[in-house]
């Protein structure tokens, strides 16, 4: 199949795609869960299979400039190194290759471009989503109902988006016109043609317990808008990226574009790439997602380059009233234990009023808040089974670290709620587990929670007020960072108030939602995935300002015939 | 007529209007030449009336922290001080009443924002139109009539321009959505509200020789998106953004809303404010139209706000060959000329292959060449009423210092094929004049011209073959930056290749285009004016990345009714 027929391959979901970005409702062209992949059974053996036949080999992976192999992956759920190494290529030689793969790329049609990219996600569902699942099981740790679903479809659902929005800014740029008039007794007429010249190339960070939720649509979005993508993934997690970039190799050689377009540059922990990277000379673009540290300094250093950032922030709940405050603090529990908290959009800060909160049955003092919420948390991770499909694992050793030194600093300046410990995995004994921390604690302490303490860890604020705890919660969103927000309110009045705080503050705010979907799920099409608006990102992905910058256009005019 | 009506007043307009962008052809809704105005006569007599009983006095703009006053302007007309002073503002104060006014500014509808900034578009040309073009005369320096043209109606149009851009990127998002998925047993059913929170307040640093020109747009695209805009205009160039910034209050007013979204700071040259605005901590925009060394501070130093910046570059001109090479010299020469080449846009290095331009009648040496565009300027230059309607004055008597430093430094690394000096305008007496300077030099002086010599300062570069003068001028475009490009030839290939090859150094390419429209003519719906590309800018106006990172996307979602 030609690269030109790829476009009409893939148009009735890319325009289906369309529509869901302009109304935003619910759709993707995926099954939510993995079981209901066409033959999934199989398929699923066929990919752990290949996965253990991967362990302790070569990743093969043809690319220019390789000067040695690396690889220094383990498993959170054996412990075990997974021996895999990976081509360790000289930064130079991709950049080298990536400039003039870029030329019949950006001169190719926008459509033609975007049905090759299309083809990528289509064949990363249909040959690799569950190579990723277990590729994000044993780097990130993730569970495998996220593996497949955050990790995989909704990820690729990210990537279809993004190309949405290059369509959409690309769309307005006209290619040709007829421009004609009066200058004194002349008449000039001028052709006219504009051209979308792509930025240059793009290193793409990305992270090591999600690498592929904003990698792909970070991809997708330069790629589309005719730039290179050198993708730099954390070296604790580069099998997920490493199945990537060969797909993207794949389809785009079989499309007769030069692969070279998507490389691949690993590093290691102890020789870290990410600033040679970004202040190469060469590098037009940064995607990055990583620590709100390296984030910082990405912004600041990536000129004459653009960035594009999502790091990290401590996201906040506000408690005020409650029809069914118990339904809301599952909820809360729920969510707070998905994945360990080790995603960026996880709650960490739970604000609650002094005078406790409103409920139908009376108000529940904040001290019965936070000893109902740790009781919750723990009924969560007291059950292997259900720990394992919602706590899963901890990705890095220095997580647990973290979890005990903040135990030790809550005890110290507010209440243990919940003592951390590990629980035994039912499928992977030896798997790096830890249930969550739960710290009470004040205003006064807020050097222990204005900040993302990335894990399994969690706060109960005591504020004075419903207004005090808004207050403090949206401040500490604006200062230092927050994704997403949640409110649980009756009063009306106090929502709309709410709304507007977080607003500012620029966090997604979730409102008086309980029942089985978790609170911080963010979907594909519909949600906006960081606002741009606090510390904790300057992109949102995926809106017209991630995609509008990241080509330019050029023009040139002459006396029309 | 209120704030919502005054969108059904200018619908029309504005419909046209993204027409035009959309098809990019010609169109304007103001007459292109100030004597087709209605009533010109009598309007234009009324506005030198007025701006003559303005000098020396007091200008009226009531705005908050007025702190003293200030004007430092000279006329380059009569280098007389125009004695105007204006309110110098505490910073601190501007930003303490812009923040409040934003509220109520960016929870009105878009389009009742872009109704109230037409009105005041509307206002600009017709009460303020001939205020505007006397305005630009003293301070700019401008001829009349590319005072009124230029500085006047080309400038709105860039504004509504804007405004079109901005109501695309604000459409792009709905404002509520209702989004329903299942999970597991419970069918969950959200209805989201999506909000395009503004980023906050934008500075708006304007140029002493054409304000205007990027002001309007850049003030347009922050207000259209919900910002308030502080205006720091050039010290010499106060007058017309001070008209300006009092029209946009005065309308904003009468339409309801806080007059503080729109003030003016004023420094001096002894005591510059830039950097404290730039780094002001609520600063959250900054558009820059100036110099390449403060914007390129600018850019390095405005994290966390983002940065518009339009700078300078050196302009190029590749002759390669020509059906009618004294016309394309005269063309050439008229544009060189144009405002005494004080646009970012005007041609500075004309590159000549050393076997010469090829022409229906045989080659024509480098040398000739360079013989014959001198004599087109010169015969510019010659009469004064052709010079003063086309070189008119010299803004800065910096410059005159810079062409008598050019002038030197050039007779040394090459030749002077024409020598500047003083033209005596007709009309007044005392304007400050300079005829241009053109120099022959070849790239082994590179250091001549390799950056923008600000005036009438023009060279000859003497290259190999016209595959070296394409690459010695798209190489310093890239590396030096520029804006405008300009090509004679009437080879096709070679054209092609230069297309490609000003596409990637970014700079917009005018081809074998003679008569009396000025090459560099940039026409508002039609021509993008500045690529991003290179040095001399890192943003476009006007395109969807000038205004889709204005607004920030902020949501809230709970369970649907």
């Amino acid at each position: 199949m030609t690269a030109a027929t790829l476009y009409d391959k893939h148009r009735a979901t890319f325009e289906r795609a369309q529509q869901a970005c302009r109304e935003r409702h619910c759709w993707s062209p995926f099954p939510d869960m993995p079981n209901k992949v066409p033959d999934a059974a199989a398929a699923q053996a066929r990919a752990l299979a290949a996965f253990q036949a991967q362990l302790g080999r070569a990743f093969a992976l043809e690319q220019p400039g390789t000067a040695g192999r690396l690889g220094e992956e383990v498993s959170p759920y054996t412990e075990e190194p997974l021996g895999i190494n990976y081509p360790r290529a000289g930064v130079d030689a991709l950049f080298a290759a990536a400039g003039p793969a870029m030329a019949r790329w950006a001169a190719a049609d926008a459509t033609t471009r975007i049905g090759v990219l299309m083809e990528v996600v289509d064949r990363l569902y249909r040959e690799e989503i569950f190579a990723v699942q277990q590729a994000m099981m044993h780097t990130a740790g993730m569970s495998p109902n996220m593996a497949y679903a955050g990790a995989g479809v909704n990820a690729l659902d990210r990537a279809i988006e993004a190309l949405v929005y290059a369509e959409m800014a690309l769309a307005a740029v006209t290619p040709a016109a007829r421009w004609e008039r009066r200058f004194g007794e002349a008449q000039i007429a001028l052709a006219k043609r504009y051209r979308a010249q792509p930025r240059g190339v793009a290193v793409c960070f990305t992270c090591a317990t999600f690498a592929t939720w904003n990698a792909w649509p970070s991809m997708m979005a330069s790629l589309a808008t005719g730039n290179a993508v050198i993708v730099k993934p954390h070296p604790g997690s580069v099998l997920p990226m490493a199945i990537s970039v060969r797909t993207f190799r794949t389809v785009l050689a079989e499309a007769g574009f030069d692969p070279d377009l998507v490389t691949l540059a690993l590093d290691s922990v102890a020789e870290p790439l990410g600033k040679v990277l970004v202040q190469h000379p060469q590098t037009a673009i940064v995607d990055f997602t990583g620590s709100a540290r390296f984030g910082t300094w990405v912004e600041q250093h990536a000129h004459p380059a653009i960035a594009f950032t999502e790091t990290a922030g401590c996201n906040t709940v506000v408690l005020e009233s409650a029809d069914d405050l118990d339904a809301a603090l599952r909820s809360l529990a729920t969510t707070m234990c998905m994945f360990s908290a080790q995603m960026c959009t996880s709650p960490q800060n739970v604000y609650v009023p002094r005078g406790g909160v409103a409920t139908p049955g009376g108000r529940v003092g904040s001290e019965e808040v936070g000893a109902r919420l740790a009781a919750a948390i723990a009924a969560v991770a007291r059950e292997p089974k259900k720990a394992s499909m919602i706590l899963a694992t901890i990705q890095a050793p220095s997580t647990l670290a973290l979890v005990g030194q903040m135990r030790d600093d809550g005890a110290r300046a507010g209440r243990v709620l919940l003592e951390p410990g590990a629980y035994a995995h039912p499928d992977f004994p030896r798997a790096r587990t830890n249930t969550p921390l739960l710290v009470q604690t004040s205003p006064a302490h807020g050097e222990l929670y204005r900040e993302e303490r990335f894990g399994p860890i969690g706060f109960v604020i005591e504020c004075g007020d419903a207004d005090d705890a808004l207050a403090q919660a949206t401040a500490d969103v604006k200062r230092h960072g927050g994704l997403t927000a949640f409110l649980y309110s009756r009063d009306e009045a106090f929502i709309e108030r709410a709304v507007d705080a977080y607003s500012a503050a620029g966090a997604q705010l979730t409102i008086n939602l309980t029942g089985p979907m978790p609170l911080n799920f963010a979907a594909a099409y519909s949600d906006y995935h960081v606002t741009g608006l606090n510390p904790a990102g300057n992109a949102s992905l995926t809106d017209l300002a991630f995609v509008a910058g990241r080509f330019r256009i050029t023009q040139s005019r002459r006396p029309a015939a």
